[in-house]
């Protein structure tokens, strides 16, 4: 069961590595810079998992030493060895570990619930309960453990809830009005919570129709009744999924079960690096 | 038990809930900006915690409103009414709510930690493994949960560890160099492992010696040896701390105990915000 | 026929304004900066049509000069009057102009493909060939005139192309990749020459099949062909579509054309600001 | 008839650029990121002109990719080859020709614009009347098409207008205050629209006397005026100039003529992009 | 001898001012912040120069307590009052100082130098020797010492110096080409060190001549040589120019002198900042 | 006495030199722009100082050059020469040469004031009256010239004044409230005017004292006292230190010494730079 994620391009993921080092370093190492200057020592660093787990970020990782890098005096550099600056190594250090270890965590986790219903059709996506900042880095986790991604935000997908409908003055109000503004390859999805509005939204043309915190014989018959009606719209449970409860909300027959528990109820996986500092010799 | 904590200004929190809410809107929250335009509509919110804990963030939380309806527009909102724009409850809700949810996750297991302490002189204090862009408001968070802040970054405090040791040639080399160049009101830490570390580290006059990773016995014999000799010099505790063992840690007498464990090991704390929609009537 | 457009919050435009004003006043107006000093004079400005068309971008024009009026000496100017400070008024002017030309030329163009069809289900599309910098208000102009928002980017739906067909070796062996990748709520549509690249792209389950310049009666067979195998895909004529052909491709049947000829074939709407200074007399 | 337009150095224009990418790339490229991964493809690309024109903005397209490699997992790419990464062409391709098929409208018109007064003494300049966030570019391309570019910004000349006359309460006035206070190397011009301001603004020692919207015969005598009183003052004539009226304006004897036509009423070039996917043979 | 300086809008400083800010507040202001927190408590300042001089950069310091004041609770703060929070006063006291005290130290050197000339016809200019970064802002503080400012970087005006003409292959091809190709109000200065130079430029159409260095003699010969034949070129003196020396340089006849001394050679007014407190009773 | 110092790295001072090239280059070099193009020159550059003095700032100068050669068309040049393009020399002068004839001349100052005190155990420190915009490099600057660093910023230390005594209600419990919320390894600082300041901020265990403006006497009464009671807290002497008086206030016995003097009342240092234009012939 191996899936390949998909990171975006590094012209949109730079500044914000660029930022998490400016976070760090601040006014620059105290440390390393006192004590690293003059001759350019080299190094390399082994990273080790002290916990069993799904391992997630280390591209990110390896790109931090990599602009970390970039701003090196690099024409002090030996080329064509595998070894980079140790003042990079140092102050790269605790950004990579914190982001693999964080990102980790919730693939590891994220696999854990995807792995209660390897078997059944049913496919678990992500939510927008993201720690702020690090919506793609989390969603690309969650896609490592085997998720499928749902909306990045509130401008890829409608989703339509009550405070919406109100507004609009009911559901099928609310998805014409809609139909007519947003652009046009986007889907609609609505919030259900009971039959009424299960069958309201499918008559109004939602595209996803989410059952929203229903018990599992409610989320049964509303299933049935979607499906007795199409087979295009797609159907995504959602509230309290745990992994407990993941597998029967999956045998209802739901194509998605969407929760936020692997980034909001997961813990760091515990990474390490250990810098090996080149030898003199090895550089004469 | 009650500890105030010390937030940055907002000059400098203030890019970061910007980006924060450019991550979450996009190009710009499709439901909302199709159903709710035109007349502006006023509401205002509930904040529910659906577990005990400990509540971290609200004013960021605030904030993230604020900031927001600075960019409604202010001239079609009747003043005078605690009421704010529906469509601006609507775009930062989920940023409100993810920064509240994290941090209050990481105060809440903080003041389990502090509490297994409370009446020991040993304080709590955090470390750098944080959330790569949260560092400031998860720091602050710990506070929150009763703990004091370590170094908030590789610039505020000289931390000496292995590498940097081989790379000045000893203990005492390395602070006698970083002495000559760094910011004088800083503190330099040594980490020790063993007692013969711990006395290089006291002989050459760092001003916090940390003890990583002893077993209880070792740390008990080196807080004797170092109070021995000093009364000024500080001493922390470090590695492997957890609910269980820290008391017993405390017991050693050692003045500072860090550890990532709030940071890394805790989960969300479950919030909700409920909008309420101001009536038509009550505005006419 | 009245349309309105979604302009996205200003939590998101402000910057762009913020850049183009930076881009006109540079170091500062040296006329206005050294003639309209000292004491605080007011005016208010009269905007003028030279043509006939449809308007488009006033709520940005408006944005440009309270943006500007931020930057005021705020306190130095009396209050509770609806006339604006003189130097906002002349630094503002040539952006808030040139915006709201360029869109409204964007917009009149727009609406004129637009009545063609009018009385015709299909609808008009607009694509991604806009200014560099403008996409989102290029993109609000033309729902102004009356069209629909195809993807803003390459992030909000999938778009396959030849030289992904041939990088994925096929067009199912494509959309099968993409569907365990992309988040769940995009669409996937399939640009398509002939009939054989319809029937593969129906197959595979293509949400939208975008007919690229055929002839019409190629692309009126390809219609019928979709059409008596699903009522759930989506149909997108494009290519070569001019205001002459356009109806002619919409009686095809299709669902949507697109088309970036109002903006690419688009001249500036001609509009006018006449500034009108507060008398002296009026303050006192 | 060849003109070498001075391009801004690309630390200036390399931030524009940037933001046009991350317009257009959002959260990530969908299609190419999901398909185009693994193994590194390498293609080039052929440009075609499929309408007469001159062409502008071909350095400013291929610096598109060029900025875009550097973002690209380099290391994977076999060197010495003139192909760069597929995914480099696909997602660079919009941008580089939008940009590049705006500009190339642009110098197109100029040209023509030119070419009407290539025998006279007049020069053709361009205005402020610039798409926002483009103003640098689009005055590239009108020297591109043979113009030469009227002042940037409100800060590197000085134009004395209506408004400016009245709040200083005269052009001898206004002259005089703002020659205290300028950068001295800077011109100052003034808008004149009759004989009596022309002869002020000469009086009052203007470097550049604009002639604006004035019927031929009176541009006429105007220029006979000022060429009987000076030879060093510029005369620039300006308003409504069009392809049918340019020459009659340029046969008064002028030194400049300005018009923004080449910026607002041009449409864009049409350019299209082949890529040339490299065979995996010829990598082997 | 008053002069009015004409500072740039504050849409262009503010940026500026902002980074002052945070560099100096850091991760936040640890004394204030730990001190003055909960109930808030107001004051005012009182500004004291030390040192005979003329103030510049006043409005820059209260704009400096204006941004930071946007980001106090201002709803917590008594509106009506002339106090502001005693937290923002600290926060922003040595920004605020130090940016007035460099600016009135060069301002008042500046006026040394206006002093010596000031019944002489020439003026005194400034150069692009100026503090990376206060490039606006010392220029405005020379202004308000008296002087007119020189072009204010690289593209506002032309200067042709020796490596220029070189790459050029002499002078009047220098010239020739860069009328071509530069904004056509803007102005072309010639650094010449002798008469053949100087009649070169003469002849080539140079907007200014700059005597570059040159003995007093050969400076009167060189405005005598360049009167004879125009009395539009400007003619401006330069190097080595000291309150010693100055005199005599303006009594050449040269329209202007420029030097970087008030800039380069002048040293901080002292000027003191008192903060009162507001009493607890005043308040309520 | 040569000094080491420590410049923070280029990721942290890149953004920096970057603003200072477009302050200065602005929309483009006019001169450098229409002159040097086509063909690539190569030159290289001489520096020279025309005073003794200490050169600080060589290292930024060469970024400055390095930075803008990132942005020169690369593949143009012949790699492997020692020599860079003309254009990156001329449009990077100015800017490179500022910065280090700012920071050579407070290098200067610093070393004149080091050297009085150089046999006494007293070390100089700076202080926070330094350039908006340049604390780091001027505090570098410092450290060339011998001095130490205080602390860089309101954040990575404490300094307890008047107004927050005040605030507190007393030394002792502004030192107490601190203590519980500031980061661990930070220092307090009280300042002190008299010997019952002094007594309060010893017995409340401040970690340095400052004695600010006091007399000669008084200050030695002061660190006798101090040090009669612990030989752990640092003493600094602060106020209207000069080259005059700063060797007696030495041979009070005081720790530190602090003066804004070398940044307030340093000019720049005269340095030149010569570009030396390689020939044709050395590159073909």
């Amino acid at each position: 069961m191996s899936y390949i994620a998909v990171l975006p391009p590094w012209i949109v993921l730079d500044p914000l590595l660029h930022s998490w080092l400016l976070e760090d370093i601040g006014r620059g190492d105290r440390t390393t810079g006192s004590l690293l200057t003059g001759e350019v020592r080299l190094g390399c660093a082994d990273w080790t998992a002290k916990q069993a787990g799904i391992i997630a970020g280390l591209p990110i990782a390896a790109r931090v030493f990599q602009l970390l890098s970039h701003y090196a005096n690099a024409d002090k550099v030996p080329s064509g060895i595998g070894f980079i600056p140790m003042d990079v190594l140092l102050m790269g250090e605790r950004v990579a570990l914190n982001i693999a270890m964080r990102l980790s965590g919730i693939a590891t986790l994220t696999q854990q619930y995807v792995e209660k219903i390897a078997d059944l059709p049913a496919r678990l996506v992500d939510t927008r309960k993201t720690t702020p900042g690090l919506r793609l880095l989390e969603k690309y986790a969650c896609q490592v453990g085997g998720a499928i991604n749902h909306r990045m935000g509130l401008d890829d997908a409608v989703m339509i809830k009550d405070n919406h409908i109100a507004a609009a003055g009911g559901i099928a109000e609310a998805i014409a009005r809609i139909r007519q503004k947003m652009p046009y390859p986007l889907s609609i999805e609505v919030e259900t919570t009971n039959l009424t509005e299960v069958e309201a939204a499918l008559e109004s043309g939602a595209d996803i129709i989410m059952l929203d915190n229903m018990p599992l014989d409610l989320m049964h018959q509303a299933v049935q009744f979607i499906r007795s009606h199409s087979h295009q719209v797609k159907i995504e449970a959602s509230g309290n999924i745990t992994l407990k409860t993941i597998r029967a909300v999956a045998q209802t027959g739901v194509d998605y079960i969407s929760t936020s528990g692997p980034v909001t109820r997961s813990t760091w996986l515990d990474l390490s690096m250990n810098i090996v500092n080149s030898s003199t010799d090895s550089l004469s």
